[in-house]
């Protein structure tokens, strides 16, 4: 007979705190929204992250056959090494040989995730414990947030500043610091600004945390993602003091999202970041990495993926920018901030201006109301009165959505003389006249 | 300038306690190991578990060419949902469709993961927080000792009975469970075991966790791997009461692990998840899923591979474990327990019979060292006293390996008259005569 035991009384099965508190936050705010698009104006959705949705942006052939190439050699259907594949590996190395100018990235600093996701979830996870803080950009990603907040991990959020070009208010920042302040995440380019930090700023960024001993999680999904006159430099290229992880992957660059080919790039020049690598690495063991015909075939993608390709990407990105923010700029009561990379752009919403909204959620609910045109509200950022709408779109939708979009906000437009601070913003915020 | 801040006052950078506790059981006692083969005599690897090592056994072609169409339609590069895409879903819903006799399995109780690996983590990690406990087998696969342990979640470890052809102590493990119980994990088809379940035996296990109202997650990823005149019962089909959470995928019966394609199937018919459901499904937010390749080819994989492909993996292993089984019960000092199905035999070591060697660890290595061939020790699975060997390989491969274990065992086997257990052990762990 079994022995008596002390269990439940009653069926009462519950999430666990962790997998109850992830949350994301873009879901949880747009499923709340009350959206009927207007049925006379065909959807333009201009939230969706994904470039691959609209069929305008697509995979590089050499990108595909690749992945051909792989599936057909029958060599990759077995395990890979929790940390991927060796060749894999290696041809991230050299892919990314720009990330450390003084030397070879080895093929043990590489390791292969499941999605740039992954390779953040191993970062934040491996450095921080329960108790301890991350700094992470606002606005910013959410992903952050949802990987962190369920293991009580806290993050601290420090401000981009939009008046300039969403450099990060660097003594907000440094105040956040303090003893649990476990890592600084920095996201460049970065979503949902469309930024990128020129060379002086990210050393402003390397001096905080080598004064703080702070190690930097360097998300740079976007790397390479620039517009003309912009440069992307990778923040480990700038400091041999600070260690720094590097995530990345082929999610955007190659426009294969669904593929989940991540990576985490080790710098560690002086081994400060101590058995906090053998963590990094252990966490591969949960779950054994990614897809690997993907991975049989990344050499072939990175080698062989035109450079003419990328250039062609970054045009689309580029002319859509473009005529967004010429278009924008002109509608009373916004405040387009134009971007230099990645595949965003926010639009301040002056929403005092437009008193039948309460703030930029409802804004945006009633712009699908009326029509159809779906941006996401900075909210989803932790940035509200700004709304973020993507680059990736065609030519002609972002032309007939900025349209709507001047439409709605000129219907809904208050012109108010009490209140004067409506023009010495707009010059203000308009980063062709000041330089800050 | 700067507010005075306490931050660190130096590179103290450490694991998280997480990471750092994310053990890899078998690669923590393999590299522990001092091993040198012996160059007189070709390795023969009866540790690796990744089937597709050898050659012998590969996918099938039909499951090859699936993946080829979804690469080839194009359609299969975009992110998916974050549960996996629908139509993916719908096809492992039918595919699963014995595990609920009673109705049809929804698309939206699949949830598609990276791996089974991914599947686990999720159900152990959504069900039970820090501090409660998980019951898993002994012997049993140490990955559920890795996901769980570094979030604090205790496993209390069930004594599979090898005697008992490994059904579990039913009276120990009810033992174990207190009102910090959150789950009951069962494997069946079991790694390391081999052993499969009868419904007598499934059904004892679901009035446990009835009586206790504990959810069952059952790890059934070699489910119908199982050998002539044994059969494959899914523990959801045998309860409507008991919520199980049935984790599955490609990996083995397909024999593409690299593919990382796994899922889970929620069976909660009276709803007795509650929340867990919506935890369960937050988790996929994290990291976004498995490569869309394979969800693409999925619906095709599943409808298409055929019959015969499936039976001839079974003839290989089951030819494999019937050979070895014949030729290692010979051995004196050996117990080898025939499987029932999955990919492993485990074979007791009468360790107090080789005075030479310590224990099964040190067993393994000089066998390694004598005869070159490698047997995952059994406290790689919490097991001591046993060792485990794969029947993936060719069978002139498998032959050739029991030959030299024997020799390896004849050379150090010591009768101790003094000691008279021996053969009565060996009568009774023979399942063929006694049936318990
Ligand atoms: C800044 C940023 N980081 C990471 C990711 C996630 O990338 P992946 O799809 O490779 O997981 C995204 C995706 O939108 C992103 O915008
Ligand atoms: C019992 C058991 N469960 C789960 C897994 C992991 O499967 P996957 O490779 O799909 O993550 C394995 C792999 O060996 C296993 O033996």
């Amino acid at each position: 007979a079994p022995t008596a035991v002390m269990g439940r009384s009653g069926w009462q099965v519950k999430s666990s705190k962790l997998a109850f508190n992830t949350h994301n936050r873009i879901r949880n705010i747009v499923e709340s929204l009350k959206i009927k698009p207007n049925p006379e104006k065909p959807m333009i959705p201009l939230s969706i992250g994904d470039p691959t949705t609209f069929g305008n942006l697509k995979a590089a052939d050499e990108t595909m056959k690749a992945v051909l190439h792989s599936l057909e050699s029958g060599k990759f259907n077995g395990y890979a090494h929790t940390q991927g594949h060796e060749a894999s590996r290696q041809a991230v190395a050299q892919y990314s040989a720009h990330q450390r100018p003084e030397g070879a990235i080895e093929t043990s600093d590489v390791v292969l995730c499941s999605g740039c996701s992954s390779a953040l979830e191993y970062c934040i996870l491996a450095l921080a414990d329960r108790g301890q803080n991350v700094l992470i950009p606002r606005p910013g990603f959410c992903l952050y947030h949802t990987l962190a907040e369920g293991l009580d991990i806290e993050v601290r959020y420090y401000d981009l500043l939009p008046e300039q070009q969403w450099r990060a208010d660097l003594v907000q920042l440094e105040s956040l610091i303090d003893e649990n302040t476990a890592a600084l995440l920095i996201n460049n380019p970065s979503n949902p600004c469309g930024s990128v930090f020129d060379e002086k700023h990210l050393r402003q960024l390397i001096a905080i945390c080598e004064r703080h001993y702070l190690p930097i999680i360097a998300d740079e999904i976007y790397e390479h993602f620039v517009f003309p006159g912009s440069k992307h430099l990778a923040v480990s290229s700038l400091t041999r003091e600070v260690p720094v992880l590097s995530c990345g992957g082929l999610t955007k660059r190659f426009l294969v999202p669904g593929w989940r080919m991540g990576w985490i790039i080790v710098h560690d020049r002086k081994q400060r970041l101590g058995n906090a690598v053998i963590g990094l690495k252990n966490m591969c063991g949960r779950i054994l990495g990614s897809n690997t015909i993907i991975q049989g075939a990344l050499p072939e993608i990175l080698a062989k993926t035109p450079q003419s390709y990328f250039d062609g990407v970054i045009e689309v990105l580029y002319s859509n920018a473009t005529l967004a923010y010429k278009m924008l700029k002109q509608v009373r009561g916004l405040n387009p901030v134009m971007p230099n990379g990645a595949m965003y752009m926010m639009i301040g919403v002056s929403i005092e201006r437009f008193p039948a909204f309460k703030d930029d959620t409802h804004f945006v609910q009633e712009l699908v109301n009326e029509q159809s045109v779906f941006c996401l509200p900075g909210s989803c950022f932790e940035y509200p009165g700004y709304v973020r709408i993507v680059l990736t779109v065609p030519l002609a939708m972002i032309e007939e959505a900025c349209a709507r979009i001047a439409e709605f906000c000129d219907r809904h437009y208050k012109k108010d003389s009490s209140h004067s601070s409506s023009f010495i913003e707009h010059v203000l915020l308009d980063e062709d006249e000041l330089n800050f």
